[in-house]
């Protein structure tokens, strides 16, 4: 699934990883493309039933793989499963803009309070453990300046955005006083395979393709004019691998992004063309959306294209390709037991 | 004792005013400065031994406050304490760089997870309350550039950094989302009349002033050319005080700074020379000291002082002859009980 794959084969052969959020969205695909590699992996996942945990997101590699349910919050289990691991791919995390408002402490103890005590017990328990921290493009904030790169200012416009913050600057920390490998990554919009598409808490497209698919309008807010990047799951996979594999990376925060830019509008619209049929209406933000509203987000992400080599191989029209295919098979595990759209 | 004292009647008289850290330096100073423009005073502190909070910082108003000793990490008597208040001075914080790291969870309990308690209740109990947020210029880290403005990077260089700077930016945000009346102020070094000055803990200017006040020689850390300014905390006061009263403040962050910047090693002479007596050595950094260090900092100011006419009034000279002056004559009620230097 991963474009590197002979290079991951090399680096990941043996090695044990464990995944944090192990059975989510991108964390159930870091977890394919590692046992491809010949990698012994372990999943961490507490299937908080609002989060992004599936167990159908490992169907196709149940056997290959150790499932252990458990919170990342309970410092105790942590402190066992990390011991021992070579790698640690760190994506957990609670991602709801929303929910961070109305349940601001659940955000951050998941978000501080949890990442905090896995960097300690890492500290104290396996200290050249090499730890990937997926952080997110939420961070910036609004953009005052596009495309935005590394040296952007955080200026989040949630808590989840500022909790992430923190999260992300342990991470560094550890690195700068304590020498600790680690790495962060702060993703954009990622889609693909795996993704929640019972409702808009982990990213807009996964209702788009859930109502594309069901014959239901593709709800666009706004004018529909703001610019986003977005990337495919095998490339954003590629990204936590090669951040994992490379000292090089160590201390270091990256930006993921991609060079195909799309206004929502056009997105809703290329999404509709791929499927061979949909329909998109413009309707008002909601309040509690606009005003947490960033208006156009694209990322600089030259930074891990010198440093690592990695780049956005996937065209979003193939990605979405793949991403509607897999939803036509396989729907009926993603959006039984919806809940109310936040 | 703060500059505009005359304005600062006009704006606080009857004025209800809660302080967190109420006990500590700066706290104090803020309540000494409100009392006397006629405001009702409630202080909140938990006079916790390793922090600021002494109940000798208030003997000379001690029958014109109310003294509340309770934690900020009290959700419960926090609720009630800020009800019907107009104001509150959100000073109370671990400030320890060095305890952060060795005790990294108290301080995200104190810098994080109390302050999102305090943003909570007043938004749920009293959303028309003013609060002003007690910052510090440990958010920049390492300056990349000097002197540092509020467009600078944060990239803090501790545990304690990290949970500021969260601390901060969720004032901001209550602003931003639920236009509550907020802001930030960034300290430097601020010294005076009520510092800590048993240790280190606060700032090392409190145990220069005990050391060259007892006898002892001042010791100044690697080289001694390390630029950094310094307010006395008068003109911090002040600042705080302009910050509440001024709607134009809502949601804004303000460095604090001095145009007079001074290396360590001068700032030791010119202790000594106002003193009249003493020495000063340099000694090698403390390894724990070392990897936190950052080398010169000294801030722009000038987004507060175009804003809302601050500046920094008092003399490094004449505040360190205020200083002095003060412990030697109520010294024996701060450096007794003194702790292991850290």
């Amino acid at each position: 699934m991963a474009v590197h794959e002979q290079r991951h084969a090399r680096e990941y052969s043996g090695a044990r990883v464990l995944i944090t959020g192990g059975l989510g969205f991108i964390g159930s695909s870091v977890a394919r493309a590692l046992v491809n590699a010949g990698a012994q992996v372990t999943l961490v996942d507490s299937l908080i039933t609002a989060y992004g945990g599936n167990l159908f997101n490992i169907h196709d590699i149940r056997d290959r793989v150790r499932v252990n349910i458990s919170d990342v919050r309970d410092a105790s289990s942590m402190k066992y499963l990390v011991q021992s691991q070579d790698y640690l791919f760190n994506l957990a995390g609670q991602t709801s803009h929303l929910d961070s408002m109305t349940d601001p402490f659940t955000d951050l103890n998941i978000n501080c309070v949890a990442q905090l005590a896995i960097l300690e017990t890492c500290r104290a328990h396996n200290p050249r453990i090499k730890i990937v921290y997926a952080s997110t493009r939420q961070l910036y904030g609004k953009p005052q300046y596009l495309p935005v790169d590394e040296r952007h200012l955080l200026q989040p416009v949630d808590v989840n955005g500022i909790n992430k913050m923190a999260g992300e600057w342990y991470h560094i920390l550890y690195h700068n006083v304590y020498g600790m490998q680690t790495a962060a990554l702060r993703l954009t919009n990622t889609y693909g395979p795996g993704m929640r598409v019972k409702d808009a808490r982990q990213t807009f497209l996964g209702i788009w393709v859930k109502n594309v698919l069901s014959g239901l309008p593709i709800d666009v807010y706004g004018d529909g004019l703001q610019r986003r990047d977005f990337n495919y799951v095998a490339d954003v996979v590629d990204a936590l691998l090669l951040t994992g594999a490379d000292e090089r990376a160590n201390g270091q925060v990256y930006n993921l992004g991609s060079d195909e830019v799309y206004a929502l509008k056009e997105l809703a619209e290329l999404v509709i063309q791929v499927n061979g049929a949909g329909t998109a209406r413009l309707i008002p933000f909601p309040a509690e959306r606009k005003v947490i509203d960033i208006g156009d987000y694209y990322a600089d992400f030259s930074k891990i294209k010198t440093a690592l080599g990695w780049d956005a191989r996937v065209p979003l029209a193939e990605g979405l390709r793949e991403t509607l295919a897999y939803y036509r098979e396989h729907g009926a595990h993603y959006w039984e037991q919806s809940q109310a759209t936040p």
